[in-house]
């Protein structure tokens, strides 16, 4: 410890970002100026020119037929879920608050544009013209998919460096797009708010990258691996603004009328079952039954991600409770048991237990949706109601409620694969020693990559006491009493 | 002081949580699914098999006129309210900040459950089949609901514990669900924004609890209840989405068109006369007019609740800013003087000062709503308006504006009349010394039921000297001087 | 330094608020209740007599039509940006979050109302009745009024009393009002988002009133003139507020449908854009390429201001991403290397940098606006759609596009003049020694106008260290050794 280890690690990792990272930053914007460009048009609702044939066209009465009052509510709670809710939980570490919420900030800000390109070019795209078209439908599914980025961030948070995050943004939005394609137009899932494609996919992508990451000394940066009290309360402001506004981000893409409005509500209702159970498993696992942070901030999301594909079926509002009331558990006991086990069996460290909120979370969600879509009848759905959820129409107009289940279950099954391998094989490339990932004493460290503001005036004690033992050796000599007391 | 006492109190007052916190979440979300089976299904709106028969009969020309895109965006304002605004705004004391956000969130996840099921049976239940029909109407409620039990606990504020909490909330919700009936149904008023039915009620119920479990020894708690510098920034989030959303909260339920839009404007316009009043009161009472944190906290936000009834009345924008301009001077006041006096004389400990909040302001926006009422006219609001606003229809079609004010006065005065009786009822149920609540010397600290963590890392002073007055005794053996600094 | 020089500052520099903060605020407040009784009422849309007949007469088929529900949503993402938005973006600094987010509110509650009937006069004034009617379009305009007096406040940051800060805002809303009638009204500019009427108006008159109010003398209160870490977080709070809602600041008064529409798509590309320029530009000006928070926190939101006049046209997607791309460019630089030059050189002191995230950018969207209206043709618009979106309509039926971009050029510079010499004769009044603004080294310090709570319990280490030299010394005498590592 101390300068001459520090001097080794400075060798050992080069975390100088003045070239890769602007570069990096530069070069990817230049050519998404020219690939917008060349491709992205405004759609038929938010173009001038054929907006009011449009209208005439639908037979609209009225401007707020648009699509955008149908859904900008919507996207605006999931674009706060993205930014404040994503960045802020992840700020309950002691010093990477700054890199929690500023590169969920980066991450977000690069990884919209390229999925606004990747989501177009398979799904938006005019073959006559050419032209991807894009209007608030397009921006929602844009920030969907850097979620899946994000949570994938979630398992590597401190230990990775903004060019290394870059990278993992850039092929995890074109994963995405790419499984997105194959589950919800190839076998023609439901998944509106994306149990399957972004929380099981981000999940299990996120850990396949953490597991190659894997760095056996990373006990060395243990002392930063946690929380103080303030640090706790904003990732609440994280934890909030999600749990709030997941019946947005579950309904934010499902049909006009009875589908939103019934996906909100089993969202609303799975989530709050979630954290009584959490709060149970919470108060359980510890002695004299206190709670903890942890579980508060995150396993009482978990009946929000549960409930991504069924959400806008018929599950009812007690099967709703019953997947908030499972995930819940099932959420606290992976914080408590499963992690640990990753870290100590597996060689996998996940950092804010993405494992435990979206990977096995979101799978649940996906078989949970396989379950009701099989289980769907007319009597429930009626026979207009049935076709207008499950989107039996076109090529699909005779598939059975059956067959839907089990490509329902494919498509869950879809989307881990390709979270492990695509994973895997990022996790290969980031291990190439280019990328200023900082050193195993070193993680969890905002100091590494931000300008840090000495708080010494403030505090009148030097923060430099807390990383560097022989200036504490030197307080210890001062004053023996003192030091018995922080020995406490 | 000190170990001893310590584990004195710790034999008086026993806060082990283990058995009873879960055992009430577990049983408690088991009931709630068994009762949700039975009872609860969706509404015409968001019903698969029933929304296009519905929209059919109403001739609705859009998905748009679904009652979701009336009120989802309200809603949501709402729903951040409950969580952030009321979570956070409890966020001021120097170590409950995980209490007062963490138990903000169990007491509102448990208690809209059993709103929607206690607000459903006397307002939603069809008598034919036996179920509650719900939709986005129904969620607002739930919220609303919760929130009487939350202003409760803005009374009792680190004194109690989480299982004594959702006793609080299952009584709350249940007496709310009563009074709101009597109020709403039997009486026929008006109260959109709930100044009587949420306001002063779940003040007055709070308030009754409290002084049922007064404490005379509760200044051995003395130096944990106040605020630190950051703590105030954090209740300054609660603050203000609290104010930014009031509008919405007013206005959430009131009738579509013209009813929300005014709500909305009359709400806007009183807030922002309780700042400028509030700011007078709290920089006229503090030698060199400095501001209080606690004034600005909350005194801001009386105009709100006293606007909760009149809102959607034509109270006129210059009676929204009068009612503003003299409900922030009368907050502000409470908070100088009345909460003082109330503790030292009625013996009623409020920790968050609800009284001057809620209590008072839901009492006189009650009465200002028989007021507004009882003024109204056929030339101002027009013949369909009078009707339309007031619902003079059914059996009160020919019920006069006079005769409305007498019952919107009497309304009132129920909702005191439920909040002091059911809240000293609860409070003697709350007496029965097994409920866990901590003893007077560990008031408002989150060390009691939460895990903490440890600051000696960061701070380089530990967090047990604030607590241990011997650890500071031999820190002042060390450095006289540095002592008298201390003190000053 | 010390308590002598303490004693003659008092004696210079007066800052007692205890008559003069008062009595403006019930002046003023009371002036606003005489104000509103005589001028506002509601508007068609809000009123319960004239809606219904208003509705028939508009051929509505439904209460949705109302403009409340095309604009509420918008309204309430613009209140969030001037309360939370605003006010924590300010938070930054160590010992001022309290004036940051307290003032902040302050202002626009006391800006908003006088707003309501300056552009109600300007713009909503029936001559027939001399009354002027309010909806939900009154209230976004009103919120956009006070964010110019807010952007001034960022350049006073720290430097001036509430009560000059009530003053500034007095006048503030006064010019907005008529350089708004002026460029909207009278050169039919169009301007939705505001880039001139609201932030290049509002930086320039900030920055005037900065320049009138020099003290050379500021760096005795250099100490305070940063931040810590954990207000720095709190500043990403208003960062993030702002950055996600700017596409709604934008859309929000813009047409319905493809308008509102198309401005927030645009708002949002360009949002995107802006933060990895900022990036970049950050990290290569740092040894190391850290990224400085100073740059994250505002350079990320230049181009959400800088499309504030060209959103609502056909700028295309990949025009707002180059408007983000150079506008994040100079605005990181500004903050890097023109700050700094305006202090040392102009003796401007900028606290928050408005020079580079509002003047600058609103100018160039000012001139960017021009642009894109001189460019506008039918082929890209339709002919319906060219009419629609420029309004030429009436008295403007034949004015050219050209002529249009003429217009808007010289809507800027009116917008720059109003700002600079509004500013320089309003900061000439606040140089009349009356105002209780802070002496030069207690600037950025709340103690001034707030009661701070005392740390000294939590901290175990007095607050009063970083303020009195003496005291460190004392400490220093007592350790050396610490000291030594104090001023590591």
């Amino acid at each position: 410890m101390g300068n001459c280890c520090e001097a080794i690690c400075n060798v050992r990792k080069n975390t100088y970002m003045r070239v890769s990272l602007p570069a990096v930053c530069f070069v990817w914007q230049i050519a998404m100026v020219i690939l917008f460009g060349v491709f992205i048009r405004y759609d038929d609702e938010s173009d001038a020119s054929r907006w009011r044939d449009f209208k005439r066209e639908q037979n609209f009465t009225s401007d707020i037929e648009n699509d955008f009052y149908f859904r900008y509510p919507s996207f605006q709670d999931v674009h706060v879920m993205i930014f404040v809710g994503f960045g802020f939980l992840m700020t309950f570490l002691k010093r990477y608050s700054f890199g929690a919420v500023g590169f969920n900030f980066l991450i977000a800000a690069f990884g919209l544009q390229w999925a606004l390109l990747m989501q177009g070019w398979f799904h938006a795209l005019d073959p006559a013209t050419g032209k991807i078209s894009i209007g608030v439908e397009s921006l929602i599914n844009a920030d969907f998919c850097c979620a899946a980025s994000l949570i994938a961030y979630g398992a590597l948070l401190g230990k990775v460096s903004p060019v290394q995050l870059l990278v993992v943004t850039l092929f995890g939005v074109t994963l995405f797009a790419v499984e997105e394609f194959i589950i919800l137009d190839l076998l023609h899932c439901r998944d509106a708010g994306g149990s399957m494609v972004i929380h099981c996919f981000g999940g299990y992508y996120g850990l396949a990258i953490s597991w190659v990451l894997y760095r056996p000394k990373l006990n060395l940066s243990k002392r930063l691996n946690g929380s103080v009290y303030h640090s706790d309360v904003f990732a609440m402001i994280g934890t909030l603004f999600l749990w709030m506004f997941w019946p947005s981000f579950n309904s934010a893409i499902t049909d006009h009328g009875d589908g939103q409005h019934r996906t909100a509500i089993n969202t609303y209702i799975a989530l709050a079952s979630s954290v009584l159970t959490s709060v149970a498993i919470s108060s359980l696992s510890q002695k004299r039954g206190k709670l903890d942070m942890v579980h508060i901030q995150n396993a009482t999301l978990a009946g929000g991600v549960a409930m991504g594909t069924a959400a806008e079926f018929m599950i009812m509002p007690y099967g709703a409770l019953i997947v908030g009331f499972l995930t819940g558990i099932i959420s606290t006991f992976g914080y408590l048991f499963i992690t640990p086990f990753l870290e100590k069996y597996l060689k996998l460290q996940d950092t804010c237990g993405v494992h435990n909120l979206h990977a096995v979370p979101g799978m649940l969600g996906g078989f949970t949706g396989a379950i009701v879509a099989a289980a769907a009848t007319e009597a429930v759905y009626g026979e207009e109601g049935l076709r207008a959820t499950f989107d039996f129409e076109g090529e699909f107009e005779n598939r059975s409620v059956g067959t839907q289940g089990g490509f329902q279950a494919a498509g869950t099954c879809v989307s881990i694969a390709f979270g492990l391998v695509g994973g895997a094989i990022v996790g290969l490339i980031l291990r190439i020693p280019i990328w200023g990932d900082p050193a195993d004493d070193n993680c969890f460290e905002d100091e590494v990559y931000w300008e840090v503001p000495e708080e010494d005036e403030e505090e009148g004690i030097p923060p430099v006491l807390e990383y560097n033992n022989h200036m504490v050796n030197k307080h210890q000599d001062l004053s023996e009493s003192n030091f018995s007391v922080e020995q406490n």
